[in-house]
Order: C-alpha cells, then sequence, then structure tokens
C-alpha cells in the first residue's frame, strides 16, 4: 500500500520533511502559498539525495511522487500522517491546524520548536490527535525527532506516531512533560542566549565561539551527551565526585542567563559582517553539502564503531537486510546453485577520492563485507569468533574494470572457488546494476585465535563448506581468477 | 635541547597534561601531594597511548620521562613550561602561583575553568608571567586550548606560550578580553544549568537529555559551531533571516536561566541513579576508551573531509613530515638506488576488526596512500589533476604475511616495476620494524579525466619515471609479484 504524507509548509524545516518522506519510499502532498515551494524541495532533495542514502548500508526503498496543493484540504486527503511546519506564531498554526481539523482525522504532527501539545490544542476540533513532531536541521540527515505528547494523547495515537518516524528512519524522543521549547531548544537556546553576549560584548568572534565548540565539546557531543561526558570526566569517582567539585560553580552567575542580548541592527550587522568573514568564501548551499558530508562521515564512524547513533542505524540496517532477505542462513538460500548474494548497497559519498569515483580501500572494504557474510552463512559468527576461531585472509586480488561514483548501487555475489580443510578461496563480484565494476578474489585460511595460526574449521563448518561446493561446482570458473598482475587483463573500461 | 615542563597538581586535568606532554616528547616534573598520583598518570597514560598516536599520520617524537616531587620547587626546576592544575579555589591557586614565583620566573599556565588571568595576577611577585591556558578533557586527545591574556601579558610570552601549546599538538584558541568561565564553559554552563533543571523537574532522564545531544545537535557542532549552522539553517537568505525568524523567542522566557538547582541529595541521587541506568554496564574506564575511539574515528573522519578540526590536523601533519622528509621532491630524494620510504605511522586504533588487528582494506587504503606519494614524486601532484590526468589503478593483489595491532607502527617502501607510456607497475613493502606484513603489487593506467579513458602521461612525468626506473633496475625483482592466487605462497607467518 502507498504510504502519503501530508505536510503544510515549505520552509526549510517542511522542504527537509518533503525530501525525508520521497527518499523513504513514501508520497508528499504539499501545501504552501509560495510559487517557489517546488523550486525548494528540488534544492532540498539534491542535498538528500547525496547524503541520506550514505547513511545505510542497504538501498532504500523507490524514491516516491510529489504534489503541490494550493488547499489544505486537498494536500490533507488520503493521507496517513499530517507534518505541519508553517511559522512559528500560535495563531498561525492554530488555524491551521482548525482548517486541517475541519476536513481530515488524521494525526497532525507539529514541528514546533517552542509550542507545548497544549497549545496547539487549545480551540482544535479533536486534540487527541495533535503532537508535537519536532526535527532538527537538516531534516533529511539528522536522526533526531522529539514527539511530545500529553494527556489529551492516546496510546494507539502515539504508536501511530512512533511508527512513523521509524518508517522514515528517525529517532523518536518521546516526552511526556510537555514544556516550552521541549528539550534539545531548552539546551540549544541557552547556548544560543551565551553565545550572543559574547559576541556583543567582544569577548569573541562568531568564529572563535564556533572554533570553542569544534575543537572541544561539540566533538564529545557527537557520541555522548553532557552527562555521560560529565560522569567520565570525573575519573573513577564518577558523577558524584564531578558534581561535588564542579557543583559550587552553579551558585556563581557566570552565564549572562536572565538577559537577553537585543538583536538591535548593531548586532544583527556584526554577526553578519563576522560570518561573512568566516565562510562567506562558501555559499549556503557550499556549506550545506560540506555540513551532509561531515555529518555522514561522522554518523559513519559512529556505526563502525557500533556506538550511540551508529549502534542504532545498525540495528536499523540489521532489521532491513533481514526483510530483504540479506541476512540468510544457509538453509534459508533458496538456490545455492548461483553465487550468493552478499551485499546490496550505495556507495556513501565519504567513500570517494580526488579522481571522483569509488576510492580503492573501499572495493577491498566491501569485498570484505562480502567474504565477512559468507563466512556467517558458513558458521563463522560473532560466538564462533568469540569461541576463538576466525578466518584471516592472505592474498586478495582486485580487478578495477569500470568506475562507479557516489550515490551509485553496488552489489556483490560470491561463488566458492575453493573450501577445504583450512583452505577458503573466495571469488566476489562487485555489479552496478548489470556492469560489472570489479572483482574480488580472496584466499583465507581457518586459524585459532589463541595460537594465531592455522588450524581446522569444525566439522558443521566443514559440512556447510562442502554442502555450497557441491552447488558451485557447475559454476564456470571466473575469468580472471588465479591471474597475476603481470599478464593485465584488459577488459578494462577505460583500456583503450 | 630536552623540552622540560613543570605540572602542578595532578588530578584528571593534570594527569590528562602529563600524557599530553610526555607523548609529545617532553620530560615531565610533576607535583602532586597525593601519593597514587603516578598510578594515576599510568592510568591517564594507557589511554592517552591508544589514542592520540592514532589522529597523526606520522610518528609520535619518543615519548618524554616523568619525575614525582614533592615540592613545588623541585619540579619547576629548568622547565621551560609550567601548568598548574590545582583544585578550583582561588585561594589555592593564587596560594600555589605564589609559590612558584617565589622559586622560578618561568611562565605559568593556569587550567582555570573559571578564574580570569588577573584573579590569579593578584598578590603575585609577576603578573605578567601568568596566563590561562584552559584545556579540555580529555587532556591527550582533545585539540583546544582557551590561551586567556590580559593587559599584563607581552607579545613576547603569549608567543612562548602559543609555541608551547603548539609544540604538543594542541590548538590555541587566544581571548584577549578576560572574563570570568573564558569561552566555552561559559556555553557549557548554561547547557548544564538547563540539563540539570530537566532532570529535576522530571522532564527528562540523563538518557533523554543525551540522547537528544548525540542524536541531533552533537553532530552537527563535531563539525561546525553554533553560528555557522544557523546561518546554514536560515537558508540561502542566512543569518539575518535566521535571526528575523528566531530572535524573537529570545525575548521569551524559555529557559530556566538564572535560577540554579540545588545539588541536594536528592538531586545528585536522582542523576547517579539514572546515569547507573544509562552506562552503568561500562565501567569508567571502558567509557573513556569508547569516547577516545569515537574522538579518534571523529577527528580522523574529518581529516577526511579536510574540514574542521581535520583541516587543522592535516596541516600539522604536513608541516610534520615536510621536516621528517616524508614529503621530498624527486630531486630530493638523496638515494633513489633503494625503494622509496612512502609512509612511516601508526595504526590507528579505529583501523582493528574483530580479530584484533588491522583489518585488510586497510593496507589497500595504506598502499594506495603510497602510490599517492609516488605519483607526486613523479609529478601527478594537486595541480596535475587539476588540469584533467591522472592514473587509475586497475588491479592490485595483496598479501598478507603477519599480523599488525593498532598502535604498532608500519612503514611502507616502494619499488617501481614498470613505468613505460601510460603502464604504472608498482610494488609497496609494509614493514612493522623488521618485519614484512604484508605487500601490495598494483598496477595503474594513466587517464584523461576527461574522457575517463587511457592517455599518454606528459613528458615531464615520462622523464621522472625514466630516472627511477634507471636507478630501480638493479634492485630484485620482488618475492610474490606477479603471481596469481592460484598459487598461494606459502610464506605467511600463521601458515604451518
Amino acid at each position: 500500500m502507498k504510504k502519503i504524507v501530508g505536510l503544510i509548509g515549505g520552509g526549510v524545516i517542511g522542504c527537509g520533511w518533503a525530501a525525508r518522506f520521497l527518499l523513504n519510499g513514501w508520497d508528499v502532498q504539499m501545501c504552501d502559498p509560495d510559487p517557489d515551494t517546488p523550486k525548494k524541495v528540488d534544492r532540498s532533495l539534491i542535498n538528500a539525495r547525496q547524503s541520506l542514502p550514505s547513511i545505510s548500508d542497504y538501498r532504500l526503498p523507490t524514491e516516491g511522487q510529489i504534489s503541490f496543493y494550493r488547499n489544505i484540504s486537498d494536500a490533507v486527503a488520503g493521507v496517513s500522517w499530517i507534518q505541519e511546519s508553517v511559522p512559528e506564531h500560535l495563531d498561525v498554526k492554530q488555524a491551521v491546524i482548525s482548517e486541517i481539523q475541519s476536513t481530515s482525522n488524521q494525526v497532525i504532527g507539529s514541528s514546533t520548536s517552542g509550542f507545548k501539545p497544549s497549545d496547539l490544542q487549545q480551540c482544535a476540533d479533536d486534540p487527541s490527535r495533535i503532537v508535537v513532531t519536532h526535527p532538527f536541521n537538516p531534516v533529511y540527515l539528522l536522526p533526531l525527532v522529539e514527539l511530545v505528547t500529553n494527556d489529551a494523547t492516546s496510546q494507539e495515537i502515539i504508536q501511530h506516531a512512533m511508527s512513523v518516524i521509524d518508517d522514515v528512519r528517525m529517532y523518536a524522543l518521546h516526552l511526556t512533560k510537555e514544556i516550552e521549547a521541549h528539550l534539545a531548544d531548552r539546551l540549544l537556546e541557552a547556548v544560543w542566549r551565551e553565545a550572543l553576549w559574547l559576541v556583543k560584548d567582544k569577548v569573541a568572534t562568531t568564529q572563535q565561539v564556533d572554533d570553542a565548540i569544534q575543537f572541544g565539546f561539540g566533538l564529545r557531543w557527537a557520541q555522548m551527551g553532557i552527562f555521560e561526558t560529565y560522569r567520565i570526566a570525573g575519573g573513577e569517582a564518577g558523577i558524584r565526585h564531578f558534581l561535588s567539585q564542579f557543583g559550587p560553580a552553579l551558585a556563581l552567575p557566570w552565564t549572562k542567563l536572565m538577559d537577553a542580548p537585543k538583536l538591535d541592527k548593531n548586532l544583527v550587522s556584526l554577526l553578519s559582517n563576522q560570518l561573512e568573514a568566516q565562510s562567506g568564501h562558501h555559499s549556503v548551499l557550499e556549506l550545506e553539502q560540506i555540513r551532509d558530508r561531515n555529518l555522514v562521515g561522522i554518523m559513519r564512524q559512529l556505526k563502525a564503531n557500533d556506538w550511540g547513533v551508529g549502534r542504532w542505524l545498525n540495528s536499523h540496517d540489521a532489521d532491513e537486510k533481514r526483510k530483504r532477505g540479506l541476512i540468510k542462513s544457509l538453509d534459508q538460500i533458496s538456490d545455492l546453485s548461483v553465487p550468493i548474494l552478499a551485499l546490496d548497497q550505495v556507495v556513501p559519498l565519504t567513500w570517494t577520492d580526488y579522481n571522483g569515483h569509488m576510492t580503492e580501500s573501499r572495493y577491498l572494504d566491501v569485498f570484505g563485507k562480502a567474504t565477512d557474510r559468507f563466512m556467517e552463512i558458513i558458521g563463522c559468527d560473532k560466538d564462533y569468533i568469540a569461541e576463538g576461531f576466525s578466518y584471516f585472509t592472505t592474498e586478495s586480488h582486485i580487478r578495477h574494470l569500470r568506475e562507479v561514483k557516489a550515490g551509485q548501487s553496488i552489489t556483490i555475489n560470491t561463488q566458492l572457488l575453493l573450501g577445504e580443510g583450512k583452505k577458503l578461496h573466495l571469488f566476489h563480484r562487485c555489479y552496478q546494476e548489470e556492469d560489472l565494476v570489479a572483482t574480488g578474489e580472496h584466499f583465507l585460511l581457518h586459524v585459532s585465535l589463541k595460537t594465531r595460526r592455522s588450524s581446522p574449521p569444525s566439522e558443521d563448518m566443514l559440512l556447510a563448506l562442502e554442502r555450497i561446493t557441491q552447488a558451485h561446482r557447475f559454476l564456470i570458473y571466473p575469468d580472471g581468477a588465479g591471474a597475476g598482475i603481470c599478464k593485465p587483463i584488459m577488459t578494462a573500461h577505460y583500456r583503450d
């Protein structure tokens, strides 16, 4: 069944939602009076298409379709979620909600960064169907959504909201005690006021404030929050020690706190001029793409470390791969007589090099992942490795036949050339659609992780290898297998 | 000349400084009344040795020596920098400074997170030699140092402080207008108060506050600060638009602001229990090592993207490699008759896999870097690539002979097997000390980046290749070169 969302409001946040839903396979019905809305969505889509698929190790669903409407009633017809992202004025939001509820009884998630659900529920026909689902810029890439509900919200509606957030692969932070500005924006608001004062008082420039963040605590906060960071900062004595040491400073009026600097012409000019000096040589679009590339890289690194947002992304990936049959046991593989599908994913935008294509070490990275997949199939999984046995690669031969670019999909299948005793000889083919782009031939030895020497595999593993050997023995021996580099294979696309 | 630092105070910050200075080749003279100080330094060193070398693409200098003293006067004798990290009480700090100045006229950097230089200078014999050099935890790994000076500080002393900070590879954020808590801690203090309120008021748990950070704005702040982030969030209209849209909210009392929650028994227990539930299954030491692994990964990713802290680290690396002769032009290589030294670095702790050793794709990564180095030597550098020409790898053959672990140093040297016309055939040997751990054989074609087809190199490049060919023709043809995987080479260490 086609999933359709109604988006009311097409600013930076609304356009971010559009890209987020479309790339996750939803159709989007959008309503905004600005005739430039389609252009703005396009701009958001350009960035999103480059970055969002890069954080998943599987292909995203086929992109949805977007249509634009002048009337709210048309935009919300037949949808299974409504997301409101109109300007941050309570009367405007209430009027929009009222208009939506006169024509639809679907749940409305509001992108409000400041108002409580109860503020939005005032004067509404059906308060129970109004929740806050507050995202963060860039909406198409950052996972966080604050889901704020109150006593008017039923469990059923909470579940519905959770499932929509999950379906667009976002992380629902569910708050049941509503306050103005929810959670994250209260923290941000505090920093924002203080940062404005520092610049206004000429203590620091915007560049210095930004450097203090990105060379210091910003690096910590990409992977742990403030509490966990301080728990560690207390050393072995933990948070109690930290609190006793730094608690007294809370009584000092260090921050400017209650005062808010007036955003008069002078302060706006000061900020604007300093930011121009800081990064004016980049356009906003360039900065967006730099930011997204960094976000992709950081999130992928946290995936590699299986921590925080990376751990969460990994568990999402595993669920998705299971659904798509990319994680199957030997018994679940329906046709063993063809090479085994081991990988099906997009080339992340952080995997390219100065030549503008996927860099060579990433081929060995994906071939290594395909080898891991094969090993899981024969029973060399986490448990087996924990028992002290594994396979070590002793040789690899990679042939590059064509280029692949970031954002293109690649698949890898695996043919067993030899699986006897300690020896394992694999041949991976990497395709971009129909084109063979690279091959990876690998020789591995079964080892004991204690002695770090070769050792015989378990009986079960030998039986599994024998089954695959029997199934693969009628496959053609691959072109290029066993060849050395002395006689280069002259089929590479860019050879003349 | 041996560089020596005197460290007064051996808490978490002082021990972090000790590790930072030692790993950058300084000798450390440390003074702290706690007899456990040597143990605490050891603990900090364990973490630092695992992580700090991982963010540089060259070997750090030989580690310095540490000695412990009971008297301040002994600890500061003959040093070229004094770092004070005693508890955060003004009278204690002033007394320590006074004692130091009674015996030494070296510059004192204070790790204070709250006091201004002028606070510390009160009652001092020589106010001109007291500055704030405020680091961030973990001091051995995070680059930021707030250097705060005032009118009492001469240019000469500022330069001296800058050069010490630079020498331990930290980033000096120089503030000349002193205020309590400098810059970063004012921002942190604001967040910290607000976060405590959120937990105390039961709006959120510590886990939820931390999730709001690490799934949201924490990812942004690892690579851009608050001003740059908001400039982008305004879309093409930039910061002025953002300020006009979100400025009015500054007038609202969203944050708790002036109030500070009292850290009574109840609140301390609440925080402590929630943190126990959040990450109590990890010890503090485990969390420190997880954090450091993440920090290394994030900083290395930003290096790969050449942005922010990564851009700064890259420029540091380049300076250092130039100093060590790792970046030389063809003419500067003194002995061309031996394979060319292309790489000399430590295996970062983010490069290992579940088998506990450097993962296979990283071999191709370092061999790729060695190939890049060779290409630079023959003139295929950034400018040449910008003109539209490059080399593409068409085949690689890697042999793994021994294991390498994170933290071990590896070197790679490169032998030219063939450099004729469009063809380039390279053989890299990767050593861990004296042991050959892996070889990489690579066949490349010179290409036009416009047509993406093979094309002849420039005349200059052919001449350079000819020079190396003549020099390398007497080298032994490498064992294993040209071999296919069919006949595995039986010299791998873990083969029996």
